[in-house]
């Protein structure tokens, strides 16, 4: 029986993974696939380095430093990239693709960055670029809007793409805790990285909703078309105030097809009503909830990350290229996108701010918004003390989104408040 | 540009829906797929019959009576059934591989009953049986277990695959309306049939389970080994006892591998916690938990009938077969399943009864249990009225399923109750 051949640029966790998976289900997949998949050459950095935890799987002569050997090694039939970076996956992906091979990756920076070329490239080599494990790991969103919805127009995306803030924001609600010490708890359960910036900054979750985009739309995605807000700024305040309101806060990617045919792309805090499906998924979970015209709306839920929950998708994508699958072309970036940027959007808002305790206060802030046609649904003040600072919630009627920024920029210099407002939009 | 050639079998509401899709999604889907994929014959009962409402989008003359011709026509490559029934399907469908053709089919019925005929004979002629629209219409749940989490062993499914039963008891828990007034709504709403027999006797759910426990096992699942129970004893009193036990009641269809490697399979309602994701699923949408080694949980949502989310996984399963993707051979039945029978599990129990008001009624009830070492977690009498006789609601431990049948069975015989028990069970 002629194995299939493999070859596999990096085995960190993601890699150890796959081997670990290929071996033990070794079986199986060879019985439902006709075939077995081999693993035969592995790149790595330091192939000196001893990898015990791995030599049960593959077999240790494997591996090699010699990257390029492997990217053009016309025996084997599969590139698997789980090396992760940027710019040297890029070169591997094109150069596997050239020489003939199809690619399975992991990598949304990648792709989110280059994947004009290595998409186009694919296309021009008649080759694949398999990259289910490259958004919300085990969850398959890209084999969904790429086959499972074939038949719809889909006009909304709403997904948790970053379980380190998902877990972060989970922790913050549930067990009352601050913005910081959540965020060590998620670096202690290994759930948030040493440097987690990418992460709270919602980087990360930009990053996997452009790739997402590119199948919504067919076209290109520039990633500063998409509006971009971590959740650094949000507060157990928020967090109390959102669970009165009858809201959870979520680091949201958005997705949004207006009725003139324009997207627009979003990750930012979002408050989501609490008995909504989306505001269920909690800790480190991902999601995404899709609108098609004639599927209805949609959830997947599942591990957003993790070596095991990554690899599943990976080996997915392995058995893909082996059964020669041809997933459809949506990825060649051919179709003019138009946008609409988020602060043209009519949105809600909440808005916390802590003001000064002087007369009439509150009249001079809501006169503030109304002057700027910022229709307010709502006004908390709990717990006032007398001659401190007072904390101030609004909600907001659908507002457009760059009035409101304008109304928030204007009021801190009015010298009202004590720090700077927060803004958390609503969606429902 | 060659056209991918359709034969259709019936025009019902998942036809039109699929004759009104391709037309709506013409243009992308010939740009996505390279090919226009049109349905060029219909065949019907009544061909005479007018059929305005689809004449926007195929040409009248297509239709005929004359099944035959065109499952056998060889100008087709592609047969799509969306007639119903059992076993004149089962004819059209393997004459249709017979003559060449790969098959799209909606019908739950004919493949739970004659799948080992269809897939064996799609294996000998070396064609492709599409079948994600037969379970839970929208829900790319096929999909998933055949190829997106093939890397992994699914050890449990957990699966709300009846839109009926679960908008019925969703009325009944939110509305506090009791069976028949839900079911009477749900009617009125469309959600339930005329006669809704097979729907909330929980046959229906058994039928889409059995298609899932084959891709599951590999195996052949005869219908009778699926333990099969439906809601209609499911009271308003018993929605009420769940909410204050912090549980509510769906209607799950459940494939549970043991650590032997033996596949349990059933259907009934069930108490599963209020905050677990899947008791978010309300109205009539349908969804998908899974337990895989790997990816970890899973869930998927969506809409699991009506016209336009059945047909929206017909028409991926076209753009499948016109793409030439073959999905695994999970299907083939050619693995020996083990089982365990539902009353050799031990489960925890709700069971309501209603007994006389007679001194020392509770000592006696629960002694019954105690006798049979089935070990009471807590009892609960409310609203007991003097000579009336009173609600009594118990939750075991983890007990033998059939010692707890048992022992209902016993009790009613002992004349304490002045009605059959209802027994519910828990899973957590």
């Amino acid at each position: 029986m002629a194995r299939f051949r493999i070859g596999m640029i990096g085995c960190g966790t993601v890699g150890s993974g796959v081997l670990e998976i290929l071996h033990r289900r070794r079986d199986d997949l060879t019985r439902l696939l006709g075939q077995p998949l081999e693993v035969v050459r592995v790149a790595v950095r330091d192939p000196e380095r001893p990898r015990h935890h791995v030599y049960g799987f593959i077999d240790p002569e494997a591996f090699t430093g010699d990257v390029e050997s492997v990217v053009t090694d016309p025996a084997l039939e599969l590139l698997v990239e789980v090396a992760g970076g940027v710019d040297e996956p890029r070169d591997w992906i094109v150069a596997g693709l050239r020489s003939g091979k199809d690619v399975v990756t992991a990598n949304k920076a990648t792709l989110a960055y280059h994947g004009d070329e290595i998409f186009g490239t694919a296309r021009e080599c008649r080759r694949t670029v398999y990259y289910e494990a490259s958004v919300a790991a085990a969850i398959p969103i890209v084999e969904m809007i790429q086959n499972g919805l074939i038949a719809n127009q889909i006009t909304r995306l709403a997904a948790i793409l970053n379980g380190t803030c998902n877990y972060v924001l989970t922790r913050m609600e549930l067990d009352r805790m601050d913005y910081r010490r959540a965020l060590e708890l998620a670096q202690e359960k290994g759930f948030a990285e040493a440097d987690p910036g990418l992460d709270v900054r919602g980087e990360d979750a930009a990053q996997k909703l452009a790739l997402l985009a590119r199948l919504l739309t067919h076209g290109q995605i520039p990633l500063d078309r998409i509006y971009t807000e971590g959740i650094e700024r949000v507060t157990r305040e928020d967090m109390e105030f959102a669970s009165t309101l009858g809201y959870r806060i979520k680091l949201l990617a958005i997705a949004q097809l207006s009725e003139e045919g324009a997207w627009n792309l979003r990750v930012h805090p979002t408050m989501i009503p609490r008995d909504s499906i989306l505001a269920q998924v909690q800790d480190e979970y991902n999601a995404a909830y899709i609108q098609a015209d004639s599927a209805g709306p949609m959830l997947v839920y599942g591990n957003g990350a993790g070596s095991f929950p990554t690899a599943s998708s990976v080996v997915a994508d392995i058995a893909r290229a082996a059964r020669g699958d041809r997933p459809v072309t949506d990825s060649r970036g051919e179709e003019e996108v138009k946008f609409v940027d988020t602060e043209d959007l009519e949105l809600r808002n909440y808005v916390r701010m802590k003001v000064l305790d002087v007369p009439g206060v509150l009249g001079r802030i809501t006169s503030h918004f109304g002057m700027r046609q910022i229709s307010i649904s709502s006004i908390h003040q709990p717990d006032a003390k007398v001659g401190q600072p007072v904390p101030v919630v609004m909600v907001t009627h659908v507002s457009r989104d760059r009035v409101v920024s304008d109304a928030l920029r204007d009021l801190e210099k009015v010298g009202l408040l004590v720090e700077p407002p927060t803004r958390i939009r609503i969606e429902d």
